[in-house]
């Protein structure tokens, strides 16, 4: 079975954005997919790694327990050799690939600190029973979630990098689109794929393209002292949003093939990076969402 | 023991709908039934693994815990040989079967999950203990449950494909023949067999012949916006809702014989898989469910 | 140490009547006696052994666990000879006899089911680690409880054919009938035996009598249109229920010597399958229960 | 460590009959003693062994599993022979003894089912993974508790034969007597102990001959129809209850050494088998106890 | 590490009495000491096992399981020998030790029930599938808790012989001796100890001399009849409150080098045995230690 | 990776004054560092331990079991040799180094009770099975948490020497500059670490004078009394706060190279190590921390 290409989801702008951008800057430090049943969000996700080259899904099922998370001792080794090992775990698969966790609040608390901790370091440190080992586990992490379900401590909120809402086609003739493209994907895998192969082709390629670029961005004072000033009048306590903010709009200007970041590279960033660090429940909240734009429109004008 | 023939089922016309579309064509994801105590809803499943050839009944126990329905380490071939191998479990059975649940709201969450999961992909991915494995498990899903007696969330009742609600025979001479039809079949069971058995072979026939047709159905664009436009209005955000109505209206004009879907397909398939979709507790207040209906018949005007 | 003899227990003639109907036909599907402390439900059930003959009573104490009930692996087997061997459980040691669950309300509700299930099939399936065996078990079932403390789930109640009240002796002299005949047999059991011989003997060949006549039995059409009238007004869903009223009929009119049912027996009949079947908490609210009683009336002077 | 002697208790005569009788005819199902802290519970039931010649205390922690109480496999037995062997539990020990649980009412309700069905039967069962083995357990049931940390439920008060209330000693005189009998005890045991031999002695010799007297003792039919019209004026639903006051005075009647029970029996047994099975908390609210007190004091003149 | 020396704590009086008198009288049966956070309980009892010769202090900690408590099976020797032997626990440790348990109120139940048991009998009682060994287990019980973080349970505060509060110092002088005791001590915990020296040998010499007349100390009529009208008055239920107030007496008649016991004992011991045993929560509301206070200031003037 | 330099951080300086307080002097207490997410907590613990050479951070996660913090029996050793030997936990680990709570309120109860008792003690006794074993384990404590996460016990909170409050940068230009650093530092580790090569290195110099001057520092009689009377002023029960107060005001005065403690070390102390130890929530209450200040400023005034 295929996945469904990246290039032919329709709409959803925002997600999809975000899911680039972790793609080129796994430093970003991963995206919060918030949304209703049945949006597409997995498919969203496997679809991202056809276009992230050497790069697969792994996925952290919320059942999973903190060994098969981490990494157990091997109890074959022990029987036949007499010697502990360690034997990897869903972490040391995850390494330079998609880390996946759909309804991540549904996850113990201890293990979603696990999982921001390994994606903080980049590293993953194994210690069962006077035995320790350390193996590199850079990944993209992915969590979706729908919010009806319960939400996730604030501490934990902070860590993603974005967090984005998805929410359904309200559009009649996108929505025919949704369904038409699913209809055909299923009928004719192949073919729909084929239909697709450039568009693919070409997202992978600028995907590459601002990888590369992306070491040469630079910021200016202005911008720096923008980013300040919103936290700040904002109220938002985390210097982490602060350098999420300004690590997004660098990634924003290599995507759009810039070395030099601009005042809405830091626009859009804020957009993505901001508003779940807001004060309690931020998107449902229309007053503190418009008062992050109003803001950050105000500042734009204000530094240019 | 044999079982209660599905041709003689009286009434229950939607639940016996339902299970047909779904052995015609598994894709569509399974069934919900709802309703009370002792109204032979374990029956009908059963029932209908038999005009469904080479296919049986897997039973999923509330009480199963995930290693018996994934699989896990068989630990004899461990002793006897000091290799790891993974026993395959209720997922493996159930492929190319019916899998069924009693009281699927009493199952815990996370098995409901992986039970969608492996619906939704088809596969069973195992791992335990460092040793992975995976085979098919394509089934038709078939879950009872008493609302009564606590609901499924949200998340898990958008994943059924279709959801039908069964009551009591409130006809008296319905009611009588129910009676009937049971007592004779415990006094004996072969000659109801053989009072049933052209029913049985008529509907297998048909059944197969929808099979073939399947492949060949296609929709027009004007259902196609019929089925997008319902769903805007009446607030359904899942876009899974949209793909199982059209896929259960393929399905319906597949079963009478036709290589076209109608409009009244569609209004068919929706009353089938739309309800379960509405806002909370859709069943038990009527006007939702007055609305579904009205908009639906509106549409068919509409388009046609 | 003896039982109590059935022939001497003092009144509780409704108690008496469903157990010997269960012990005639087991297909009536057990009883469920409710009552409070000390009103001698476990000596009637042991009593009852005694008149069935070749029959015992199985213990299923409310702290068994699933394996000990069902079967579990042959531990000393395997580490004997490295093979697993599937050991069997108290549904193996159940049939053929009664099995008895006194608290039946306080047991787990799965073993509640799996009970239930297992005495709708008359089979037990026991699957432990790759094996599979399944056995014969088809017994009497007996559950006592006090409905003080705690009530049992609509969906498990639904599934004991009979249901019903046992109340302490309120009459002086049959009271003090009671404790007389308790003394005398706690003075002397064997001497109080002898005493109960001759009832014993004549009411284990009348229940014998009644086996053989059971497959004979008849009912018409009338009978069976009150049956499912009565369900149909009385509100019950459950068409369990109907057929149990019948079978109940069918086995009375056995134990009364004749081949065909007639009204009175649906009446008595009634009396034991519906009660615990109307909408909640039956037997405490006096008015759903005169209508069970003024509707049957009715119908059997409408169906003269 | 000696014990305090039996006959050096300073009042709570209760107490101390319930004991006695108990001691003398097991059949009485045990003694419930009811009462604050430092009341010196123990030390009664401790002495009791004394005067029970032949007897031991088993005491049964709070915090014993069931296989500590009925047995469980013997690991050594296993590992050493390969064979199965059940190693007896604390019920084994408890035969022919006293089996004193001292804050009953924090056992848990599955052990309390267990204790009081082996009192019943006077044989407990044990089957653990295919092995079964049955003992004698027939002891004296003496549980103590302090109400004010949690009730028993009805179900299993009304399975302990009798039941007291102890309370400190509120005369002035009698409470000095209390702590300088006490004060002499720890001060010199044996010397102490000496001083209480012939009352002690004395005291063994009457239960033993009340023992004897015991299966001789009738009773009249005068007396069994109070006991009957007692518990239905006082709506004691359990039987268990008259035949227990019943025993009780044919044990109190043997105490006294005669051979017909007494109407002033029937009074002094009712005193102490009726109170814990009235309504609801009947030791506290006095209104209930008066009821039985009135009515039976009544009953004593009609039957006269 | 040295221990801080038990006679340069300053103030704290109520507490170093009720030490030094279980120390010398283990009958007294304990002392649970109440107070705040960082008020040297635990400093106290460490320096009291240095006046006491051949004693140490035994630790309990709140986290502790019933194996370590009482002991266990010893694996190793099992493993080694095939033979069940018991490996001791901390009770055993405890013997003609202190045991201390830091924070009591957080110990689960059972655990304080099995301290309290073995406290009272003096010898612990293991038993373990099958092998059963007793060794003595007499210690001075000691434990501490604040109040805020949640109550011990009435029956088990009784059982604790004595029962003080400590408050932090109030008076500037003393405050200050504290600060420059305890920074002294850290300074140069040698000069310290030598500084203290000639008291500490003081103090274990008057306890060594405690010990030796205590047995001689005989105590009269009129002072018995004060302590149980005393209890009496203020209405508590326990003797064993009454038997510990004279004990306690007694030790304070030898800790002052008398055989006599005289009323200002009673009134000493009753200020130290009685507060925790009056109704709830008795440190809290001054008027029943007010009435305590009277009262017993009235017996000493009428007795004497 | 490299640690961020201490000397590089913005602000903050209550946190960094707190940490290099503990670096200097261990029996200062640790220190607790309460923020919201964010606020670079975890950046300076790891940074502190590279001015305190030979040092380095061992973690303690919230999720470590009794047994991986205290130690526990090493099974391999067992399995080769038959003998039992003791692995060392975390606390070995942490000897002479940073040991590091983060979420420290998430922490078990009976853990932070290891982790204070250990701290207080410097030792760590283990026990397992019959096994002890004790390893010197002195440790600069640290823990972190979010208030809004829930409370530390009182009783625990006490047992922390220090606790500051650290709160994002709400000045522009200080935000912009711990923006700019963080970017420099991410960009170019090693350019970075250059940059404040010779600060840190000052520090380290600092430091390790100040722990060779500790031993000498002395404080006079009016700057105890000032202590004492505050502590009983404020309401403090704990000496233990009266005693860290000194401490730290000592380890400042070595701090700043003074043999001498002045009446601003203990001002600054008492900022560090008395507001978590006032009443309720000190920290929120503006009134208290006020009555601190004011108090504290007054003594001063009076001392001098």
């Amino acid at each position: 079975m295929k996945n469904y290409p990246f290039t032919a989801i329709v709409g959803q702008d925002k997600m999809k954005k975000a899911l680039i951008l972790n793609g080129i800057n796994p430093k970003i430090g991963g995206v919060l997919i918030q949304g209703e049943k049945g949006t597409a969000k997995s498919t969203a996700v496997r679809a991202l790694a056809d276009v992230l080259t050497n790069t697969s899904v792994v996925n952290l099922p919320v059942s999973a327990t903190e060994d098969r998370v981490v990494g157990t001792l091997d109890m074959e080794h022990i029987l036949k050799t007499g010697e502990k090992k360690l034997e990897p775990g869903i972490l040391a698969k995850a390494d330079k690939n998609i880390l996946y966790v759909d309804e991540v609040n549904l996850l113990e608390d201890h293990l979603v600190d696990i999982l921001l901790d390994t994606a903080a370091m980049g590293v993953n440190r194994i210690e069962r029973e006077g035995v320790s080992y350390e193996h590199p586990s850079r990944f993209v992490l992915v969590g979706t979630m729908n919010p009806e379900e319960g939400a996730l401590r604030p501490q934990l909120l902070d860590r993603f990098g974005l967090c984005i809402d998805v929410e359904s086609e309200k559009n009649v003739e996108e929505r025919m689109e949704v369904i038409r493209r699913r209809l055909n994907f299923e009928q004719n895998q192949e073919q729909f794929e084929k239909k697709y192969e450039q568009d693919q082709n070409q997202l992978t390629y600028q995907i590459q393209r601002a990888k590369e670029l992306l070491p040469a961005v630079e910021i200016n004072d202005h911008l720096l002292r923008a980013v300040a000033d919103l936290s700040i009048e904002l109220g938002i306590e985390s210097h982490r949003a602060d350098i999420t903010v300004i690590t997004a709009a660098q990634t924003l200007a290599a995507w759009k093939q810039r070395t030099m970041v601009q005042v809405e590279d830091i626009y859009e960033a804020a957009e993505l990076a901001l508003p779940h660090r807001l004060l309690q429940d931020p998107m449902k909240e229309n007053s503190s969402y418009q008062k992050l734009t109003e803001l950050l429109n105000q500042k734009v004008v204000d530094n240019q």
